[in-house]
C-alpha cells in the first residue's frame, strides 16, 4: 500500500492510552462537509462550530467554496496545514478512498460516521475489513463507523451530528447504541446531568468500549464512566482495562443482549447453571463494574456517583417531616441490606432537647409537618455530625406551612459544613416543591420524587465502597506446583482416541496430577485385573463400566457398589459386562474402572465451564444428585483465582457453606483443602485451554481432607 | 347517655355497605369553621366550596355570623334543616361534645379532622374511644380522628384540608398516611393521574380501609383502588372484603410497616421460615391484591390499570425506531416473565412486503431511525391485529426526521381501532419528545421515560389477569370429616397437666384423629411396657425419650434406633434413660415413647404458624434437617384451603414438588396424599384455634401414601 508508514495491529494504540487525536485535536476536517441544512454533513460542521472549538477547522467538500463561513477543500489534500483527526460523513462507497487520502495527509484519528457496513452483512463486513486495514497501515485511530461520533465538554468539540451539547459535567457515556446516545442528550438537559465526553461507539471496527474506558479513567474532567454496551469483543483485555478503571473511579455498564454462552449446549452440570447471562455478572463483579439492570438504574447511578460522595459505611440516617414516608424509606433500607443508623446518646439527648414532644427523635427523624426552616437545619445537622452515621436522607412532603425553597438552602448550608457524608434528598409532591427540587438539584444534591430511588442510589455508593476497599487490601494468591507432564500424556491418548471425554481413570490422572485428591481409579479388561486393581487400592471398592458413549452408568447396570472380596469382584465384572452388552448391544466399552470405596462425606461440586467472552468460570456449591435442583452454585473467573479470603469469600455465597462450617452440631469439614481444589482446578483449565467442561460431582469433604469421586473432563 | 337512639357495634354499618353520608351528603356542617385564611376550618370550609359541591353547607361558629357568604349557625342544634354530614375541626378537647350535639341532630355521618387522639399517647385513646362510643350510640359513621378528610371528584366534594383538588379520574386512593395524601395530590395533577374519590383513614377509630374498599368495590366511577396502609386492624375481615372487591376491580396496596407476626419468639421451623413480612404476602396473594413494592410502583401500576385495558396473554410486541432500546426492552419482558410474541407469518410477510429491507420485522419490529409517520402507523396497525399478540409497547428514539406529535397521534388512531389490547409507550428523550409524551397521556396510553417501567405494568396487568381467571373457575373444595372429640381428649389432659407442648404420642394422636398418617406411637413408662408396645407395633421400631423439657432429644442419648428384638428394646429403654439423666439430672421424663420404624420415603415438611393478623398460615415444603438451610417452602393461608387444584398449586411453588413428580428416573410420590394431609391440617388448626404452631417434619413421602414421623404440636 502505498504510502504505508508502519502496519499496526488492532490495539496497539491503547498501550499508548491516548486518544487525543480524538478528543483534543489541534485541527479537524469534516470530510463530506455540507452547505445544506438538516444534512448530517451540515449539521457536524455546525456542531463543531457552535461547541466552540478552538482548533483550525477544515470542511472538504469538492463542490463548495465555502461552509459555514469557513472555506472549503476540494480534497483534504489540499488542506494547508496539519490535520489532526478527520470526521467522514461521505456514502459508504467514497469512505474508503478517503481514509486513504487521510493517511497520506498524516491525519491521527478518524471518525467514521457513514453507516453500511458490517451492520448491512457481509459486502458491508468487507468494505469495514478494508478501512480497518487502512486505518492501520497508516496508522490512524478510528471510531465507529456507523456512529453519531463524539463530544468532550471541556475541550470543548462536539463533532457529532447530535442536535443537544450537554452541560458541562463529569460523566463519561459510552453507548453502542447511536439511538440511546441522542435520547439520553436530548433527555439529561432536562434532568440536570452533566457529561465530560460522549462518545457513540458504532460498529467498533478498531476502537471499542475498551480503549474509551481506559482514557476515561486517565481522563482529569471525568469522575464517572457510562456505558452502555450489547456485546464485548475481547473479554480478556475488558476485564483487565475496566478492572484498573473501577479501582479509580465507578464504572456502571447496562449490557443489555443476551450472552452467547449459554447457547452451547450444555452437556455440564456446570454449564448447565451457569446460563446465559452469568459470565457477564461474574466478570463484572469480579472487576468492580457495577451492573446497571434497567436504563432508569445506569441513570440513577451516574447521577449519585457524580454528584455524591461515597459513603464510609452503610448506616442511613432519615429526616423527614411526615410518619409515612419515613416508615417507607425505612423498610427499603433494611430490605436493600442497609441498616438504619443508631444515633450517639448526645444526637438523641439534643434532639429531646430542643425538638417538640411529639417528634420522632429516634431514626427516622420525624420533624412533624409544621416544623420551620429552623428545625429542618437543626435536626439535619444532628444526625450529619452524628459518628454512627454515613449518609443522610432527606424526606420532603408538602403541608400547609412548608417552605422547600428555604428548606432546601437549609439543606444545602448543612450539606456544605459537612461535604464528607452523602445526602440525598425525596421531595414528594408536584407544583409545591418544584422550585425547592430545583434548587437542591443546582446545588448538586440528588433529589428524586420517591424515597426508594434515593435509597437505592446510597446502597449503589455503598456497594462500591466496598469493592474499593477489597481492592486496596488486596491478597497474593498460592501458587500450585502442577505436574503438566502427566496431563499431557493423557490428553495426548485421548486426541489419538479421537475422543472428546476422558474416561474415569484418565480424568482421575489429571486431577492427582494438579494436587485434586481424586479417589484412585484402575481401568482394567478382564476379572483377573479387576481383582488385581481391587487388591492394590484396597477393600471395599466400587465397579464401574468404561465408556466414553455411556453417560447415565446406573441405568444400564454399569455400576457395583460396596464389593468386599475378589469373588465378588469377578462377578461384578461379568454381571456388568452382560447387563450394558443386554442394554446397548452395540456399544463399545474399554473395560472396568475399579475405584476405591470412599467413605461418604459432604457433598460438593465443583466445576468449571467456559465462556466464550470471559474464559473459564469456575463453580462451587452443593453437589450430589440434586445440584441442579437446588442450583447453589458460585461462580468465579478462573483468571487469578489463587487468593484463599478471595475463594473463602465465593464459598460463602452458597449454602454448601453452612454445611462446611458444621451444620446442627455436625463437625466442621476441612474448608482448606476445599479452597485449595478450587485453586487447583482454576490452574489447571488455565494452563490446559483444551479442557472445556469439568464436573466433580461428588467432591466428598470430611473432617481432615477430601475426595473427588467423580470426575467428568470433556476437551475441544 | 341521653338520646341515645341505638347502641351501634363497630363493623355494623359496614354491612349495611353505605358510605352515602360521608361521599354523598344532602348537606352538610362544618363544626369550628373559620374566617380566618390560613386556618385549617377556613380552607374546609373553602375547599367544599370550591369543589363545586352541590348540597347546604352549614358553617358553625359561636362567633361568626356569615363564613364565606354563608350564614354561620352558633351550634349545629341551631341549623334549622337535616344534617347528613358534619366536618369537626374543633380542639381536641372539645370534639366530644360537638360529636354528641351531632348525634342529637341525626347527622349520619362524621368526619373528624382534629388531631390529639390515639396518636399522642394513653389520655389521647381513652379520649377517642369515648369518640367512638358516642359514635356507636348514635348511629353515627366517622371517618377519623386526626385525618385530612376525604375528597370525591364525582359528587363533587372537598371536605378536606388538602389545597389541590385532583383532576376527575377512576382511581379511589385511601391512604394511612396524611403527609403521604396531600404529596401524592399535589404530584398528581403534574403527572396527569386522576381521582374518583381520596380518603385520608387518619386513626382509624370507626371506619377503616376494609370499609372504604367495600365502598369503592360498588362504586360505578371507581376502576382501581389504591391503598397506603400501615397496619390492619381486623386480618380476616381484611382479606374477605379485599377478596371480595379485587374480583370486581384491582386492588393495589402498599403496605409498609414490620408486621408483628415475626416478633413473637418463632420456636418451630415453620415459624421461623414465615418470617415477618410473609404473612401480609400471602394473605395478598391469595385474596387477589396487588402488592406496590414501592411508591413508584404504586403509581405506575395505578396509572396502567386506569388507563390500560387487561391483557389476554403474556406476549407482548414491541415496535421501536431504533434497535438499543428494543434489545434492552426485549431482555426485560424475559426477565419479567413475560414473553415476546412470535408473530403470525401473515404479519411477518406484510412486514417484509412494506417496511425497508434493513428493518427489524420479526418481534422486536425496528421501523428505523428515518421512519415517517405512514411506517410506524403500518407497523403499530399489524402488531395490533396479529392474533398471537397480547399487549403492544411502542418505543420512540428521538431522531432527525422524528415527529413526536404525528406519531403519537398514529398510535392513538391505532389503539382507538383495536381497544381491546393494551398499548404502552417509553419515549426517551427530553423537550424533543415533550410534546408528543403530552398527548399520548391526554389520550389515556401510560407514556414513561424508559421501557423497564411499561413493561413492570404490563406485568402487573397480565398477573392480575390470571387472578381474574383463577377465581372465575373457583373450584370447590372437599371436606375433612374429623374426629373432633379425640383432639378435645388430648388437649384436656394436656391443660391439666399444665403443659404447652404435646407428646409426641399426643401429637400422633391429634393427628390420627384429623387423619394424618401419623407413624403409631405407643408411650410406655418401665421396659416390659416397651416390649409388649413394640410387639404390637411390629419390628423394628424406635425408642425415644417423651419429656416436654428436651427439645433436641438425640443430643442428650435420648433416642435409639432399628430395634430388632425384645431384648435390644429392654437394653434401649434402660440406656436412654441412663443417659437422659446424665445429661440433665432433674430433666422429668414421662417415659420412653416407642414408635414403629416407618422406610424413608422423599422428606417433606408440612407445618403452621399462626400470624396474629391473618391467622392460621399451613407451610409446604422440603423437610428433614435441611429445612433452616433451604427453605424451600411455600405458605398459604389455611383459612378456605380446601381445593384439590388451590393447594397442588402450592406444591408446584417449592422444590420439593420436583422431586415428588420423580427426579432423576426415581418413580413419583403420592402427590394426592400430600394434598389430603395439607387439607387436613389446615382443618385442624381451623377447628382448634388453641393451635399455635405444627411441625410434621419429616413427613415420609412414598410411592403410595405417607408417614408423618415427628408430629410438633404447641397450643396456647
Amino acid at each position: 500500500m502505498k504510502g504505508c508508514r508502519f502496519f499496526r495491529q488492532k490495539g496497539v494504540h491503547d498501550r499508548m492510552g491516548e486518544l487525543t487525536g480524538l478528543f483534543r485535536p489541534g485541527s479537524l476536517a469534516v470530510i463530506g462537509a455540507s452547505r445544506a441544512r438538516g444534512k448530517i454533513g451540515n449539521a457536524i460542521m455546525r456542531n463543531i462550530i457552535e461547541s466552540g472549538y478552538q482548533g483550525k477547522i477544515y470542511p472538504i467538500n469538492p463542490k463548495e467554496k465555502e461552509i459555514e463561513g469557513l472555506t472549503s477543500y476540494p480534497s483534504i489534500g489540499a488542506v494547508p496545514g496539519d490535520v489532526d483527526m478527520a470526521v467522514i460523513s461521505v456514502p459508504a462507497s467514497k469512505v474508503l478512498v478517503a481514509a486513504g487520502e487521510c493517511g497520506e495527509k498524516g491525519v491521527k484519528a478518524l471518525t467514521v460516521i457513514t453507516a453500511g457496513f458490517k451492520e448491512t452483512g457481509k459486502e458491508g463486513l468487507d468494505l469495514e475489513k478494508k478501512l480497518l486495514k487502512t486505518c492501520h497501515c497508516y496508522g490512524m485511530q478510528m471510531l465507529g463507523p456507523n456512529c453519531v461520533g463524539l463530544l468532550d465538554t471541556h475541550t470543548p468539540i462536539n463533532a457529532s451530528f447530535a442536535a443537544t451539547f450537554p452541560i458541562k459535567g463529569d460523566i463519561a457515556f459510552l453507548s453502542q447504541s447511536g439511538a440511546i446516545l441522542l435520547a439520553i442528550l436530548d433527555w439529561s438537559s432536562a434532568a440536570g446531568l452533566g457529561f465530560s465526553k460522549v462518545v457513540s461507539l458504532g460498529n467498533k471496527a478498531d476502537l471499542s468500549e475498551i480503549d474509551f474506558i481506559q482514557d476515561a479513567a486517565n481522563d482529569p474532567y471525568t469522575r464517572v464512566i457510562l456505558c452502555y454496551i450489547e456485546d464485548i469483543v475481547d473479554g480478556a483485555r475488558f476485564l483487565e482495562v475496566a478492572g484498573q478503571a473501577a479501582r479509580k473511579k465507578p464504572v456502571i455498564v447496562l449490557k443489555s443482549g443476551v450472552s452467547q454462552a449459554g447457547a452451547q449446549a450444555a452437556s455440564s452440570h456446570t454449564g448447565a447453571l451457569a446460563g446465559s447471562d452469568l459470565a457477564y455478572t461474574t466478570a463484572f463483579a469480579q472487576c468492580g463494574i457495577i451492573r446497571a439492570r434497567s436504563m432508569t438504574e445506569l441513570f440513577d447511578l451516574a447521577m449519585a456517583f457524580s454528584k455524591s460522595v461515597i459513603p464510609a459505611g452503610n448506616r442511613v440516617a432519615i429526616v423527614t417531616n411526615s410518619g409515612g414516608p419515613g416508615i417507607i424509606a425505612t423498610d427499603n433500607v433494611e430490605q436493600k441490606g442497609l441498616a438504619m443508623a443508631r444515633f450517639d446518646k448526645k444526637t438523641i439527648e439534643d434532639m429531646r432537647a430542643n425538638l417538640p414532644q411529639e417528634a420522632g427523635i429516634y431514626n427516622p427523624v420525624d420533624v412533624l409537618g409544621d416544623a420551620g426552616v429552623e428545625r429542618f437545619e437543626f435536626a439535619l445537622e444532628k444526625v450529619m455530625i452524628d459518628p454512627n452515621v454515613d449518609s443522610v436522607l432527606f424526606l420532603l412532603c408538602p403541608t400547609a406551612v412548608t417552605r422547600p425553597v428555604e428548606i432546601s438552602q437549609a439543606l444545602i448550608r448543612v450539606r456544605d459544613a459537612h461535604p464528607d457524608k452523602p445526602v440525598f434528598a425525596a421531595y414528594t409532591g408536584g407544583k409545591c416543591l418544584a422550585e425547592g427540587v430545583e434548587i437542591l438539584s443546582s446545588a448538586g444534591i440528588p433529589c428524586f420524587t420517591f424515597p426508594e430511588p434515593a435509597i437505592e442510589c446510597i446502597r449503589g455508593l455503598y456497594n462500591y465502597s466496598l469493592y474499593r476497599r477489597g481492592a486496596e487490601t488486596a491478597e497474593n494468591g498460592v501458587s500450585v506446583k502442577p505436574d503438566k507432564k502427566t496431563v499431557k500424556a493423557v490428553f495426548y491418548d485421548v486426541i489419538k482416541d479421537r475422543r472428546l471425554t476422558l474416561m474415569g481413570s484418565e480424568a482421575a490422572e489429571v486431577a492427582s496430577a494438579y494436587g485434586i485428591p481424586a479417589a484412585p481409579v484402575i481401568l482394567t479388561t478382564n476379572p483377573e485385573e479387576a481383582v488385581a486393581a481391587a487388591g492394590e487400592l484396597g477393600y471395599p471398592v466400587v465397579l464401574k463400566v468404561a465408556s466414553p458413549k455411556i453417560m447415565h452408568k446406573t441405568d444400564v447396570g454399569g455400576v457395583k457398589i460396596g464389593i468386599q472380596t475378589p469373588e465378588e469382584v469377578r462377578l461384578a465384572f461379568i454381571e456388568i459386562m452382560e447387563s450394558v452388552h443386554r442394554y446397548l448391544p452395540k456399544v463399545i466399552i474399554y473395560g472396568i474402572e475399579v475405584q476405591k470405596m470412599m467413605p461418604k462425606g459432604t457433598e460438593l461440586i465443583v466445576g468449571m465451564t467456559r465462556d466464550v467472552q470471559f474464559g473459564p468460570l469456575i463453580a462451587f456449591g452443593l453437589g450430589g444428585i440434586y445440584v441442579n435442583l437446588f442450583k447453589d452454585v458460585a461462580f468465579r473467573l478462573a483468571d487469578g483465582l489463587t487468593g484463599t479470603r478471595q475463594i473463602e469469600e465465593m464459598l460463602t455465597e452458597t449454602k454448601a457453606y453452612t454445611l462446611l462450617r458444621g451444620y446442627r452440631g455436625e463437625s466442621p469439614r476441612d474448608i482448606a483443602a476445599v479452597v485449595d481444589v478450587i485453586r487447583r482446578t482454576a490452574r489447571l483449565v488455565t494452563d490446559f485451554p483444551e479442557i472445556n467442561e469439568i464436573d466433580i460431582n461428588p467432591l466428598f469433604a470430611y473432617e481432615k481432607g477430601l475426595s473427588a469421586l467423580d470426575i467428568k473432563i470433556t476437551i475441544s
